[in-house]
């Protein structure tokens, strides 16, 4: 009955998933304004220049910048004002030596001027005449054609994970639609003869069904659609169909394969009945999620996560997380939210084991600690009062009081 | 024309703003099962106990503790299994003395059982007996009625921002619905003659209105329902029945307020004439950002945000999504996910005034490095190249490289 497997480190274990990850290549087009989070799955480019008129860097007075040569205090340059800039109109005047057009921020410069005098730089005269107390230089105050962005000039790439200044820029340069990689879909299989859904009452013996909604809730952060199937019974041949029809529907499937032994390795022998290369890792040397299997089946990544919640979403965290973002064509991972912290207290661990320990954590004259919070069983509701995990590695037997520990964040 | 406004600090322009910012009190009952990254409304306890019958912890035998002391290798207690327990199911075995039962991880413990030896521990006789090599104490590796919650156990309270464990820890305990704060809505205001909708070619003088769709994606990473409204000319009576009409749909206004001083001061004008307190702020120390507007008007916060893209959207990020967190209740800011690392070169500063440059994060040997992103006059694009905005602290002359900065990651 003892499991028989080898167990593999983190990072083992990954390196033997990751050459099966391959991006799912959906893509579909969508407006720039609404692909917030989203993939792209194209390279764009500016297809114009920005700006694409010479435009005023200040509030002030377009000149030509010769006539301000050896301006200053005592000997001002004097210029005639024929004219302003209205915002958002081309320029409609035109300079001759010696004279000078009102401009503000953002506006084009005026025909034959050169550069922008700032306005704390002049004196008025009167209402057509000022005296420009300091020179300006040729293109001072000014943004060229194609500055911000020459026509042509590479912007975002493929594989760029869309944020809100990825998207202002986009639109800024026309680019209203965009092709991204359609959301990698997820499916969540629960299974385990004592569970029953969320909304009813469990009898004796049963449990309600809770982590299908918290991965799914991970999914969701990692940009994937989770569709959170029925709870399987601890059947090899009702498990093995539900994986087979989830594989149907998804681009992943993950298991949350019961707590008991028997049925992880009901997961793991359903995952290798499925096809090749079947279950590339059953174990790895973390606590808590030792019975993690991860699979690939026609493609697509199974796996099957231990049950208790806790470790199921640990395991998620570490190693479905990032393949949703490498199905999903996103070029780099996402640094997950971490943080550094000093540990408020001695941490056991054993050596040759990854430990991750639910933490809160406190500032304290603005240095960062991380406090653990234990829990027995049911680490759900110490990751309730937690923070985020924080990790022991797998080369020390635990850490001290005050070393400085890797969190991530949950 | 120069403009007239006293200068704030960050920290002294949020703290005239924070007093009046009060939580919007718009509730729902939604369920809990869709409740990631919303505010609870309501504290919640345990309805119930958890687990809510004596559960094995382990894989192996529910025995009766007093059976096994002085179990060893060389002296085995022997104990007759009588049965097995069901997973799902209530314990149908009762135990007599010298007999054990056979149970799985997440099983109810046999009655008369009080304890449970791992399988580990066991050596398999023949079908109907085993011999025990280690002793357990009374309750050992059993999880008791109500241990991982108890009954009327405080869970989650008024303002927590929901996690995917929350939601795992609601559901295990029947808690399928929950009262949420409504997500806060944002009215976001573009203003400018020179502004063109992103779709539209924009003429010389004429650029796209870019600032509304970047800030509604800040909006919405902070939980709030964005409404982009149409873009506002420059004219202090369409300005301010803008604000009126925005104050109308939503909890708070942002106007995007054009760059030139004329525009800032026509939107702290519209501000000031709608009434009490109006206008708190206009003119904060930082770079860029400095000509920022907080105000409240009839409750209800009002901002007057800089022009340039990226004054824009660090000025939002500094005050418009706190302000969405107290108003949607959340009782605890969510520390915005900041890192350090230290410069790789210097970047000077004036005393007195706190600079935000945009940094690309590096990581080398695992240290992280803050490498400047230089932009001219547009930084939205050196903000797509970067991966957040290095803090230059208001009482330095810049930084050095190699010295550590925090850093907000957008």
């Amino acid at each position: 009955m003892p499991e028989l497997f080898t167990v593999l480190t983190p990072q083992e274990a990954w390196s033997k998933l990751e050459p099966h990850l391959s991006v799912i290549e959906r893509v579909e087009v969508i407006p720039s304004g609404e692909a917030l989070g989203r993939v792209l799955a194209e390279d764009t480019a500016a297809p114009v220049d920005l700006p694409h008129f010479p435009r005023s860097a200040m509030d002030g007075y377009a000149v030509r910048a010769e006539d301000t040569h050896g301006a200053s205090e005592s000997q001002p340059a004097y210029l005639k004002v024929v004219g302003e800039v209205l915002m958002g109109k081309p320029a409609a005047v035109t300079l001759s030596p010696g004279e000078a057009a009102l401009i503000h921020t953002g506006g084009m410069l005026a025909n034959q001027s050169d550069a922008v005098v700032m306005v704390e730089n002049t004196r008025e005269v009167d209402v057509s005449a000022i005296e420009v107390v300091r020179p300006v230089a040729r293109g001072e105050n000014v943004i060229q054609v194609g500055e911000d962005m020459a026509s042509g000039e590479a912007l975002l790439s493929r594989g760029s994970l869309l944020r809100p200044q990825d998207i202002g820029a986009l639109l800024a340069l026309g680019i209203t639609q965009v092709l991204v990689f359609q959301r990698v879909k997820v499916a969540l299989i629960p299974t385990g003869d004592e569970l029953v859904p969320p909304e009813d009452t469990p009898g004796l013996g049963q449990i309600r069904n809770t982590n299908a909604y918290a991965l799914a809730g991970l999914a969701l952060q990692a940009g994937a659609i989770p569709l959170r199937l029925d709870i399987v019974r601890d059947s090899y041949q009702a498990l093995r169909e539900a994986i087979m029809r989830a594989m149907a529907l998804a681009d992943m499937v993950v298991v949350s394969a019961g707590s008991s032994v028997s049925t992880r390795d009901m997961t793991a022998s359903a995952i290798r009945s499925l096809g090749q290369p079947g279950v590339l890792v059953h174990g790895v040397s973390i606590r808590p999620g030792k019975p993690t299997i991860l699979g690939v089946v026609a493609g697509k990544p199974v796996f099957g996560l231990p049950g208790n919640p806790a470790s199921a979403m640990i395991t998620f965290d570490l190693f479905v997380t990032p393949s949703i973002y490498r199905l999903g064509g996103c070029h780099q991972l996402p640094t997950r939210r971490q943080i550094k912290a000093k540990l408020t207290r001695n941490v056991p661990s054993a050596p040759g084991r990854e430990d991750y320990v639910p933490v809160k954590i406190e500032e304290r004259k603005g240095e960062l600690y991380a406090e653990p919070v234990f829990g027995k069983s049911n680490l759900m509701f110490a990751l309730v009062k937690a923070d985020g995990v924080a990790r022991i590695p797998i080369d020390r037997g635990g850490l001290a009081a005050g070393e400085t520990v890797t969190i991530r964040m949950f």
